[in-house]
């Protein structure tokens, strides 16, 4: 084992420290890393925003903010702590002058500077210019920022223009916060060190793939963004691709964030592109309508708070996606994303191939195939489905499925299970790069989804309608049975 | 699923009725059968010796019996049942003309005989003649027996002959009770039914095989008995082998016995022979000597009561076995068993090949192996052991060895477990010989196992020494070490 690494502690600046990301999620996590002592003693959190007025209101609205989100108690100590790191400067962040205060708190040589621009898109410009124009960036400083990045390959590429005219490739930290998640971290693990899976994990094995991120919530005041946006862009392109990279690369050479991310980049090239001709046997659209979610009423997506009426924006995508390469030639990959499902659940669930002959057929006309599961949420957890003997003295073997089972919570009780979103953020401090995105990738993923947006403008078709607490459009399940296959329920 | 099927209720005929093997087991099985509900109401069953003088003795010794073996409550309403099938003929088995008894009770027309032979082999040409004289078998009649079925290839032909003068050999029904252990039939499951199993059965992804039969006990009162077979005959022929070949076969067509017993024999002459040219580097003898069993002082094997302290005869043994066919070339199958071990346990280990890279060196110099492990004792079981990322926000993914678990008992808590016996009692009863042994398969191991016999003859080498309650001789461990493997602890 290796000796515990000393990591240079950093002045992690937040830009939009007010501002939902920041409150909700940045701050939080902040506070959880401290708690459990990974923050470096010397590094400082400075907040900038135009809102609060100074370092005592700004340390104020953290406390409160904690008090809201946590879902924890606060410990007295750890707040101290916490509270010590935490400064503020009142930046209007459109305005150049304005960033000289960054001089008055940073240390370059003491503490790397970790830009956290935690505001829109529109405003990553103005960022840069004013950090370059104070002149406060070295070759250490990073930047680390989060979806959107962009709504399309020409606005992402943009954000990456402008970030890059002052930041290097190796000093951009992008973030999908699925990527910090122990299962998907995991799946390293289980591709990578066990022969079992290992030798199992190609064309000849495999049946094909289901990859679910289901959502019970629906867009919650979000209408404006929601709108624009949609299913596919929002979730898809990001988190489902992220996951799917995951599962199909090959293996790399070592664990570096190079050998890494070329072989993610390898599978988003091999993505068959689904285009005008074949948009509509690829693709499900689906836009839920009033339901009930858990016995409770709930409106449909044209009747949320702020509503277009007109809205064909689509809550629900599913896909069949097929990776030309030689690994997974003929194991279609089929993903599914959608808002207000039955329940929230984020899964992987690997379908082996079934066996070609069946000696069990007394058991069973068809053999069940064996099936890898990887939870994501709501539990953390793996485990592979298989057949075996029920005990007992019939004539016949009779078979029934049961599960070898690793919940992560049990197994190990001990640990805690930290968010994907701790675990991102203390990389990024860290200046460890294995687990962001990098501009190829993600530029990558945009023109591939890119190419069904288009199609999907072209065809001009509004979604599929679902009940909100359904598992999506009926067209979704026609979209497996075609191919003599079923979503997992 | 097909309908319960009715089966022809049977005379079972126990020859030997007042002997060990039918008291503590045999009578025992069937009232647990009958407990299960599980004998047909027509079935009765004949206890023949010449100890007990008629029906009424005979039954009080059959309950006498439960009482003291059958570890549980005897159900008044059970044991009524099962008393009303009971009656008992007195024969002298040397004695030709007292099987004449037998037509008194048989019933060939509503009724298939079943003639459990729970004597010493001398006797069995002697119940052969009998019934030869005497006119009751028909071509539906079957035949029971159990080990020691010879001591060599020659005594076992000696009486599979004279079986076969009065029995096809379709009428034969010879017994190895690990043939029943729910364990040892999942093995087809788990094979033939899981894909991710399937795909990973031979040299290209297992590196070897362990085999493991250990016992607590010692000789305790059998000295004259077994200092004449020793383990490699006792234990090894039979109970290792028969796993082995479970382990080892071929896809069977189908369940039928014909088509498992092919495969079986097929691995048994595929194995290579063990010869005085290489007995030394395969095998290991030894004898154990005083020791400690969880705290209890227990005598060496020639301190035992009725012991001949001359004796060389081995109450260890250990194998390399190697398996020269397509499937298992270079993967060798390590066999051991003994007495007065460290623990009662009956176990399978599939060791998995090591993957050719490791990416997780800093969690593992060496990648440990995947490892399938199939307990049949104390508990009935599966485990997979596989390499996991132990959660937690490390820089370095660290890796954990877990398992991912099956215990029978718990998985299937509401069905009761069946000892081995009790399945192939009732499967004799119904007439299914998929699960015993045919004619070819024990004279093919016989034939295997002699020439270890005759090696070990011609070398006179004395057993290695090991004290009771250690896991056998040093040169158990040294003959996995000179392959640089280890046995499992």
């Amino acid at each position: 084992m290796k000796e515990k690494k000393i990591f240079k502690p950093c002045d992690l600046i937040i830009y939009g420290a007010l501002g939902d990301l920041s409150r909700r999620k940045l701050l939080i996590s902040l506070y959880r890393l401290e708690n459990a002592n990974l923050l470096e003693p010397d590094t400082r959190i400075v907040g900038v925003d135009r809102h609060a007025g100074g370092n005592a209101e700004f340390i104020a609205i953290v406390q409160k903010n904690l008090q809201e989100f946590l879902n924890d108690k606060i410990e007295d100590t750890v707040w101290q702590r916490f509270s010590a790191r935490l400064s503020y400067l009142k930046i209007d962040l459109t305005q150049l002058d304005q960033y000289q205060q960054l001089k008055t708190v940073l240390d370059s040589k003491a503490r790397v500077a970790v830009n956290y621009f935690a505001v829109a898109p529109v405003l990553f410009k103005d960022i840069c210019k004013g950090l370059s124009h104070c002149g406060v960036l070295t070759a250490e400083s990073r930047m680390v920022m989060e979806k959107p990045i962009g709504h399309d390959l020409q606005s992402c590429k943009e954000i990456n223009d402008a970030v890059a005219k002052v930041f290097t490739e190796s000093q951009v930290f992008r973030i999908d916060h699925y990527l910090g998640k122990e299962t998907v971290l995991n799946l390293l693990a289980l591709r990578f060190a066990n022969s079992i899976f290992t030798t199992n994990w190609d064309h000849n094995t495999i049946d094909h793939i289901q990859i679910t991120v289901a959502e019970e919530v629906g867009i919650e005041g979000r209408f404006d963004y929601f709108d624009k946006t949609g299913q596919l862009r929002d979730m898809l392109q990001n988190h489902l691709l992220q996951i799917l990279t995951f599962i199909a690369m090959e293996p790399p050479v070592n664990l570096e964030a190079k050998s890494i991310r070329y072989e993610k980049i390898k599978v988003l090239e091999a993505l068959r592109p689904i285009t005008l001709n074949n948009v509509d046997e690829k693709t499900v659209r689906g836009q839920y309508s009033a339901g009930f979610l858990k016995g409770r009423e709930v409106p449909g997506y044209l009747e949320e708070e702020g509503a277009n009426v007109d809205s064909t924006t689509e809550s629900f995508v599913a896909l069949r996606v097929d990776i030309d390469n030689w690994r997974w030639a003929g194991v279609p990959f089929y993903l599914r994303t959608g808002k207000r499902l039955t329940n929230k659940r984020t899964e992987i669930v690997i379908y082996f191939k079934q066996l070609p002959h069946n000696i069990f057929s007394d058991s069973f006309r068809d053999l069940p195939p064996n099936k890898l599961t990887i939870h994501l949420q709501p539990n953390e957890g793996v485990d592979v489905q298989i057949l075996n003997k029920v005990p007992g003295i019939d004539e016949n073997i009779k078979l029934q499925k049961t599960k070898l089972d690793l919940s992560f919570s049990e197994a190990f009780k001990k640990s805690r299970i930290f968010g994907g979103y701790e675990k991102l953020v203390l990389e990024a401090m860290r200046g460890n790069p294995a687990l962001f995105l990098s501009r190829e990738e993600i530029e990558q993923a945009w023109i591939w989804v890119d190419s069904i947006q288009d199609a999907w403008q072209h065809v001009n078709d509004t979604p599929k309608q679902y009940q909100a607490g359904s598992w999506g459009p009926v067209a979704s399940v026609a979209l497996l049975a075609r191919d003599g296959r079923a979503w997992e329920e």
